[in-house]
């Protein structure tokens, strides 16, 4: 399901670990290049696909008798004060700096808030143009009763523009596939990915989603709208700095995990925004799905972005009211105005809710089932090559365009309602509730109002209260089991393919056909109950509550329904809770990246933090031979390594950074014996030195030439040495240190010992060591009580 | 400002401490009851009142000689596993105890919705009739120009309620004056003070409120309706357990801090969603400005908490729509229904947008500015005695029924517009835009309109768009100089009295005098400019962003706003956060509630946490004579005592709380010699015994009867011990070593020494070794850099 075997294959050393050496540490399995491995665990569990069978390979490896962990993966440190050098920075620091960092992250929000809306409006305005000229020369057409062309014209386009979206994906950037929502939420847990925001990625994700949705698919552009704000968030972040000097020397007070987090959190709340148009949807949705840790400081923030997004949305939406903008429709803010008047209810209509609640529950987990499996096939296939990807693409369409212009003919011709205020009938232009397809004047094809329709037009049309007749119970019932197969099968083709929107399709669809089929029993409306319907499957497939509940509020501007819409995403999540995780979750997990759960599992509880650390450690002296250092650096993958201070006793002095490592060595300032560097270091090096690098620009070992006479030489670590790492005694249970862990972000955690006597430090503990994956496989009788 | 000096004042020893010695030890300051030490403070700086003094005392003190630290407060542990005993339970737990844990955890959240639901409904309709009749009794007096009769009655009515609130709040529980929030928000950040919760608070928060509210206060009851949902929560927790066994039995798995809290969480945001009939701005409330740790599991049971006070609230309207609930008016799940059409906005509609910000958040941190004064001020007076505080309400309560009364009379006749279809003009009847007051028939008096209806009603006039000339400008400047003044002036009399209604109704009348002073120059309806004031007002005094934009929405049903809601809101905190901290924060600050901020003051970068820990400490072995235990836990009042291992050197074995060396003691399982429990102690004490006890129902030391020989036995200490508490070394950054308290929600962080050699601890931190004022008292060099 990963689409980046084609990049940085030629740094793919060492089973399936990417690394490419950074500061910034690759987090991906890269188990779609390696056709071998994967075959071989076909039949296997894929549950366990990365850690268990790298750790088997660990400890047979030269790697692994040398030092210790090779797991590559650089995790989040959310420590405010990451060494003393920087908080020396801070102290001294003038209070123009404070305020021009003040003041450029707030501007930061702005523009990320003010890109993101472009891009929205942007990639509305294309879809519907593009989408809207193929739709109506296959209406032209077809009204020539020339249906054969009609129909050649429809899939041929639709096919020409899946084949862009899947070029773009398949050779510019493969990251940029799929939805991003899983991707964006494990960058902020700790993950850091590079390609998941390079700029390349930020193209493919525009244009890739925007061909993608006017070819017809059965995708959302909400996903990948999140993921594209969150590239802008990290462009914006870190950009600039090669080109401009001013912004560059600006931009390097956000060299550090902290706020580029929090600047991608509010990326991701904008493309949610301006998704959505639902500005608090975004926010809460950043909160409850997106975000690991959250401050109420980033709540005012990643607020202040969304409402960017929105006044950006209305000032544009607003000017292409006035017919600017082509085929641009006549949505507002709110993109879906139900305005279905509740009536009051009673207990046969609370039943009915209750109904569409749990097979919606039911419904939604089984389509993540099927998502995941489907996804598990595709990936073999994508793994082949390019070609592979492509032909991939290319049937889907051909079959969602057979579905779409062919299903339609099993619908009878319905003679059109009288008395209809806002809408023609049959529809003319673009699109609309009556489409006409083959039938003769006043009548229209209901299947085919739903079929040859935008995403959004066809959700607006199930929604719609205006007929309740309008669309038949088979029509519904074609269309439901169409899309919700659709759905499925095109979620992990290589284009940005959002899931929202297919959900919502499908959802709205199954809660009109149960309208319809309890009519009799209930006094709701039939839009009312689309909408439930909408809710339900988002409940059963996303299990988010509250951001889902303000999003559908903002999207249908209705608050009369809010404690229905509550009621069924209660129940639909708590009936999909029993049978598998989220729809994310799973792809996160699927993917093997290393995610940080809040919650330890309950088998951590019967193991020690020194059950799972492993050794011998690679350890520094305070001053410590250059050649030393080179070779560990050169030899091992780690990203910390503890600092010892030999007296009487060994004792520990701190944990030293690789990336600072890095920095001191390329500085060349070496001495000839073991002597201390004092207060002339802060000479030699300024703190920004130190800061943080950007994705895939940090120092790489490669980097470094040194001598042979240099190598004799020493140097003084204690200047970048974190002399108060947070510790845990080995006797502490696994799963309070990974409490620890996961709540203040840590990167390392050093284990020490319980009694003394001993070496000062028993191991460190990296986000690695906490995987399951990681942990049953040391202990596999866990299993059966997981 | 706090009324509970008549309540333990028995047991108030040792200077300005108080503490009942129960495992929930009180965090509050009692200054109220020591007016000599606060007149002597008087013209001294305010701010640190709690904990200078306190450390100044101590330092000479028999008791800081003996031992350490006298703060007798225990804060919350939100770790997982307190220890060995109760992880051991945990894992031989039974399924179905499982399921009746989650199933009780869901019905107590059902419950909690329902009860705060009912009370919700019960305070309105109380209200409403109550100061309906009034009103109606006055207006009928007034139509016959009995004009003195009319006052008499209006002011007369008006003080026997108020006498009726200050009566309970002054005898029955001190605790419920006020709003509560400040109270709710320290609870859950971990501080305990029992009574806050206590069913008496309970009892006085509901009456009081009604009354206070009914008797014309310019207070409102959502502050109230906040606590009363915390209090709902803890007392259905904990409650039950006395009379029924069943219920005793199940909700022993809610004794714990973690739970405890997560209730009391869902009852703060029961109580919003019941004040304002805003479910999702419930949850915000509780997420921005309640809760200080957050899980997503605590958002899901949030809302569904506050989606069943949303279905209750909802079906009781319901019922009283037909008339059933006497004077109720007819308002519905949404109580301001604006629906003022925002029309397209333009530059100078943005200016006048941003003007209502920026003086919003002026007059908002002015407000809190005042606030801060009068409750200085009223502290004085209260602690008096109960005579005064009662005095001080009547006081009040005269003056507002003047102003109420009074005012109106400076204001003209105004003859009744001509073509109103929803309201009639003059207004019969108890509520309506257009009280006739003293004017002849066909005329109304708009400052009537205003003063001489209930609070709510009044904002309502004030947001509709009806008639935009409805109120004039003389009108509206008197109404908002009055009621700015009489809000500062109310709050803090010895009545529960919220703060959001008399800031929005100042800022609503803020809003439309604004409008109509800029209504040459901006099309903005003036209901809309009514509610941008609201929402600036409420921005510069509450500074919450997301949950009040939220509940602004929920309150007026109209999403199109929301963009100028969320400019406004962000303009008037930006401006406010310059002057002052929000009004819910300084009372926190006031009451001297030791309350962990998220993040950590920049001076204790400059500090390690040995600096601030103060020794010597007193320590147990881990088999330990009965005395030196007894007279330990009777000397001190530490909540948690290291235990050390004597073997070759001494080792730390953990840390042993106050609470289970009680319970151990009651035990009485002796042995004559030094000898370990091995598992024999499981047969002894089950996990339950040591769960944490509710509100002062836990061990005290005087309940310990030990004879002279059982006091010269020995007992086991191990199995009580958390063997891995959390350590940090000496040398960390006092700054690190708080993120780590506060993140993890500690009660105690041990302190290690450096290097080898020296004994096993250095300290122990608790939450007031990291209070602002006990470091600064410590290192007063620093406050120049504060």
């Amino acid at each position: 399901m990963e689409h980046r075997d084609d990049i940085n294959n030629n740094n793919c050393i060492e089973g399936d670990i990417e690394h490419d050496g950074d500061a910034w540490g690759m987090a991906f399995e890269r188990r779609s290049s390696h056709t071998s491995s994967l075959s071989e665990r076909e039949n296997g569990d894929f549950r366990e696909p990365l850690l268990k069978s790298r750790s088997r390979i660990n400890t047979t490896s030269q790697i692994a008798i040398v030092g210790a962990k090779v797991y590559p993966i650089e995790s989040l440190d959310y420590e405010i004060i990451e060494n003393e050098l920087i908080k020396e920075d801070w102290r001294s620091r003038k209070r123009v700096e404070i305020f021009q960092y003040i003041f450029l992250k707030w501007t930061l929000c702005l523009l990320i808030g003010l890109f993101t809306g472009l891009v929205g409006i942007f990639n509305n305005l294309a879809v519907e143009n593009i989408a809207g000229f193929k739709l109506l020369l296959t209406s032209n057409l077809m009204l020539k009763d020339k249906y054969f062309q009609a129909f050649a014209t429809f899939a041929g386009l639709n096919m020409i523009l899946a084949a862009c979206a899947a070029v773009l994906c398949a050779f510019v950037a493969p990251a940029a596939a799929g939805s991003g929502i899983p991707e964006v939420k494990a960058y902020l847990n700790g993950i850091d990915a590079h390609s998941i925001l390079a700029p390349s990625t930020l193209f493919v994700k525009i244009f890739g989603s925007i061909f993608g949705v006017a070819a017809g698919f059965f995708v959302g552009k909400e996903g990948p709208m999140v993921h594209t704000g969150a590239c802008i968030a990290n462009l914006l972040g870190q950009g600039g700095s090669r080109k401009y000097h001013l912004t560059w020397k600006w931009l390097r007070y956000f060299k550090n995990d902290r706020d580029r987090r929090d600047l991608i959190t509010c990326g991701a709340a904008a493309g949610v925004a301006a998704a959505f148009r639902a500005p608090v949807g975004g926010v809460l949705f950043a909160l409850e799905e997106a975000a690991s840790w959250w401050r109420s400081a980033l709540l005012w923030r990643t607020f202040f972005t969304t409402a960017v997004v929105a006044v950006v949305l209305r000032s544009l939406i607003q000017f292409c009211r006035s017919g600017n903008c082509g085929l641009f429709g006549q949505g507002g803010l709110i993109m879906f105005d139900v305005n279905s008047a509740v009536p009051t209810y009673n207990i046969p209509d609370l039943l009915a809710v209750v109904f569409i609640g749990v097979f919606g529950g039911v419904f939604g987990s089984l389509y993540n089932y099927l998502v995941d499996k489907v996804l598990r096939t595709y990936s073999i296939i994508n793994e082949r090559g390019r070609g592979f990807k492509l032909l991939l693409v290319i049937t889907i369409s051909l079959l969602t365009s057979c579905c779409a212009y062919g299903l339609p003919w099993l619908s009878h011709c319905i003679p059109c309602p009288l008395g209809l205020e806002a809408e023609e009938c049959p529809t003319e232009g673009r699109s609309g509730n009556y489409k006409n397809f083959q039938c003769q004047p006043g009548h229209y094809n209901d299947l085919a109002s739903l079929f040859l329709n935008t995403n959004e037009d066809a959700i607006r049309n199930l929604l719609s209260s205006e007929n309740k007749n309008e669309f038949h119970i088979p029509t519904l019932f074609i269309f439901f089991a169409a899309i919700y197969l659709l759905g499925i099968i095109t979620y992990g083709i290589a284009v940005p393919s959002g899931l929202f929107i297919p959900v919502i399709l499908a959802g709205a669809t199954y809660g009109r056909l149960v309208g319809k089929l309890l009519g009799a029993f209930s006094n709701l409306d039939v839009g009312l109950f689309a909408l439930l319907g909408a809710a339900s499957f988002l409940g059963g497939t996303m299990r988010m509550t509250v951001s889902i509940c303000v999003i559908l509020l903002e999207l249908t501007n209705d608050l009369l329904m809010l404690p229905l819409v509550m009621l069924v995403l209660l129940i639909s999540k708590s009936v999909a809770d029993n049978f598998n995780k989220g729809v994310y979750d799973q792809i996160v997990e699927m993917k093997g990246l290393p995610f940080m759960d809040a919650h330890a599992p309950p088998y951590m509880r019967h193991l020690v933090a020194g059950d799972v650390c492993s050794g011998p450690l690679i350890m520094f002296s305070g001053v410590e031979k250059v050649g030393t250092i080179f070779q560990a650096l050169k030899v091992t993958r780690h990203n910390g390594f503890p600092v010892i201070n030999e007296r009487d006793a060994p004792e520990l002095c701190g944990l030293v950074l690789r990336s600072h490592l890095l920095v001191l060595l390329k500085g060349k300032k070496f001495k000839k014996n073991k002597e201390l560097f004092g207060s002339e270091f802060l000479r030699m090096f300024h703190a920004f030195d130190f800061a943080k690098a950007g994705s895939g620009k940090g120092l790489k070992v490669e980097d470094l030439d040194l001598s042979d006479e240099e190598m004799e030489m020493y140097v003084d670590l204690h200047p970048i040495t974190n002399t108060s790492p947070y510790t845990v005694v080995e006797t502490m249970s696994l799963a309070k240190a990974a409490v620890l862990f996961r709540e203040l972000g840590l990167r390392h955690l050093c284990v020490v010992p319980k009694t003394s006597g001993r070496p000062p430090i028993v191991g460190i503990l990296t986000r690695h060591d906490f995987m399951p994956e990681h942990v049953l496989g040391l202990y596999p009788e866990f299993n059966r009580h997981k």
